[in-house]
């Protein structure tokens, strides 16, 4: 037959065993706490009409989107996040959802982009939302879920920092930028600060809006603005009362709305137990054109991963249902960063390792005896262990080192006698251990060893 | 903005909650069992390089895949099935990877097939394989472990149909089609037996293999023999008889090695306990080019479900992925129809319903009272139930009526006499009972309430 070259397309991965069952042990806790924080599963498709994905993302994420014509000829294109979709599904299926709908999802999503560390063409994307309200509680219950994850996963040292749109707005209209294009390109520009720097930003600025050096500095000071002496509370009065000054009437209200919805969604995110973990953060943008209210970025605070990025974001859009839909239906989401949530849990050392490895191997004495370990493998399963049989036969030596190699904690081995008696003998591979137990008791046996 | 029309692509699902959630439940317990059988999680890309599909399923296969150029104007294609990319790993991590390798996934494929009814252009494939040894115990370890999946879902009556692709050799060499590629079209032909009938399938080897209305039927005899009388046993006697007169001695080997296996699987898969579940048919072929040893259905016995098709299939494909490497790895798996099995739950019983909307429902008695709520909630969930929060607001009689609507079990409501008191309202939507409970005692009694 002809030989093909085995190969992965470059910015996708395969999750060998080691690799993907600590990432499926992040899922769980993480789906399993979306459950308890009230959210349910709901699932898209990965192809799309194209024409529902293109314009929702900007010009730089349009050109990201896998798109091909499919072979009827329709125009398609692999989701680029989960967002898009879920406004999709809620504008199509309005008559057989009740709002508020609040759903999670877990799925990959596709984007085109330049390979490099830590940025793939596949990734998988784990969002929760609530459609419906446009309330601080809706705003305050996404922000806990997102906590509860990290909690739920064992990090303790997360911060939050809050911001809203329209205080970045009301902060640009002071500044004399009230384009609301240009409005949209500093917002863009400043959502690099961290890595492109204040020069970065400002030439950014003068580039993309056309404004001088000096109108440029104006517009992203307050975004620069030094953290928060004497707490959030000091400082909203601080911002309003500049408001006050330098806004008209008529912008004036939007903002002062923007630093109330602030205040009351800390107090609540704080009420539910989470005050620590959260922070009102005036130099947050965010880069996507579609957010309307609060938005939020979560870095981790202990030192070891500091460095890591943002493993938790998103925010209010209450527009985005609408290009879908005659209603404008409101909206406010979260979404993990899982890729980086591993790579913190592996290196703070909250994720076990060897889970790519089955803990229990029940060894075959003899092809004859073969039957008898099938049965016994049967019966330990039953008890809740998880057990492979070595099904490439050979010495029973032979068995043994490989199981020791792949990794097993436990061997168990049939010799004729033993189980003429209705023995076994239970192997400790890490301790090199043995014991003689009873077939009937050789469930428990296991259990207790392995939780030793 | 501008309006798009909110649609799926034809052969496309979303899964709204109450259908998700059901879903999600069943995979859990199919990861559950398939860990317990001693099988690690593996993961695969989506899209591979579309060379590694195409020429692996034959001419009706390759017409199916997805197929586009990127933007690297490389020549894409999305993942078939789940057994090819993990013969691509194989070979490609060779030297990472130590066999026997037992992996699982469960994950999405794409076929842009005629859509009908059970039949979608993208459905989820849940598979068991393990890679490396060609032995009997390999056979019936992934028997076993599907048969005790279906099992772990509540699944008693089923039956898996056992057969092996060189005693379907054997017979149409016996009946004088000894051309490999005849013998494939063939196979083709007898797997749609249950479809087409046994003069479509006649006609069909006539038309494809050219052979006369006599040859074609004299090929399709042994695959059409009633059911063995006096059990597998007495069957396979008469089937080594019939091949000793029949074949020349180089072709009876394989023959009567076919048997043999078949014997010894069944042996071992009755040994584990799944005796009742398992039986040999000869009638059984499988559509797949690439199976080279024992290939199986398995359908459901339960009168209310036995419609429903083959919900677990598979076999043994020694060949595929030496198609990239320089090695021939032997491999054996199966396949679960996720679609099918969630119907015949569902019809059967299995499932709870409602798992779509979250069972308890913290009210908001008033504003300034929001922050008490989401307190509440928060040490409801932190003891493990599953809790939303009201995030609309209004009237708490609005807000009990939208409650029982949405199919939320109980609801706790906190007036702030009781809060002030530390106790709180815990009412009973489906009984229309309410009692007051200490809000220290609140999960407890929800806990007990829900267990009613």
């Amino acid at each position: 037959m002809a030989q093909f070259e085995a190969k992965t397309l470059k910015g996708f991965r395969d999750f060998l065993p080691d690799a993907m069952a600590p990432r499926q042990a992040m899922l769980r806790v993480i789906e399993a706490t979306f459950e308890r924080q009230g959210f349910v599963p709901l699932s898209t498709p990965a192809l799309e009409y194209a024409e529902t994905l293109t314009g929702k993302y900007g010009d730089e994420g349009d050109k990201l989107l896998y798109k091909f014509q499919d072979h009827g000829e329709r125009e398609v294109a692999l989701r680029y996040d989960l967002t898009v979709p879920l406004a999709r599904v809620v504008a199509q299926h309005r008559n057989d959802l009740q709002l508020p709908l609040r759903r999670y999802q877990v799925a990959s999503v596709w984007r085109a982009d330049k390979p490099q560390r830590g940025r793939f063409r596949e990734f998988m994307q784990c969002d929760a939302d609530i459609v419906g309200p446009n309330t601080a509680l809706a705003d305050a219950e996404v922000l806990c879920t997102g906590l509860a994850v990290l909690r739920s996963l064992g990090i303790e040292g997360a911060m939050l920092h809050l911001n809203h749109r329209d205080l970045l707005f009301s902060f640009l209209q002071a500044a004399g930028v009230d384009d609301p294009d240009q409005q949209l390109k500093c917002i863009r520009a400043v959502d690099k600060l961290d890595k492109i720097g204040q020069a970065g930003v400002t030439a950014e600025i003068v580039r993309e809006c056309g404004l001088t050096d000096e109108q440029a500095a104006k517009a992203i000071a307050p975004f620069l603005a030094a953290e928060a002496t004497g707490g959030a509370e000091s400082e909203f009065a601080r911002i309003r009362a500049f408001f006050q000054q330098e806004l008209t009437a008529a912008a004036l209200e939007s903002a002062l709305s923007a630093v109330a919805r602030l205040e009351t969604v800390l107090g609540l995110v704080t009420a539910a137990g989470f005050g620590a973990m959260i922070q009102f953060n005036r130099s947050v943008a965010r880069g996507l054109d579609y957010y309307t209210g609060v938005i939020y970025e979560t870095r981790l605070t202990d030192p070891r991963v500091a460095g890591i990025g943002a493993v938790m974001s998103g925010g209010r859009y209450d527009h985005l249902i609408g290009m879908f839909s005659r209603d404008e239906i409101p909206a406010v989401g979260i979404s993990l960063g899982l890729d980086r949530l591993l790579a913190a849990l592996v290196e703070l050392g909250l994720i076990p390792g060897g889970q790519g490895t089955t803990p229990v191997c029940v060894t075959v004495f003899s092809a004859d005896q073969a039957g008898t370990s099938l049965q016994v493998a049967q019966l330990l399963r039953d008890a809740g262990l998880r057990v492979e049989v070595d099904t490439q036969g050979g010495k029973l030596g032979k068995q043994l080192e490989r199981a020791a190699k792949r990794g097993n904690v436990l061997a168990v081995v049939l010799g004729p006698d033993e189980v003429a008696a209705g023995e076994a003998v239970l192997k400790d591979l890490r301790k090199g251990e043995q014991l003689k137990v009873k077939i009937a008791e050789l469930a428990q046996a296991a259990a207790h060893a392995l939780a030793d």
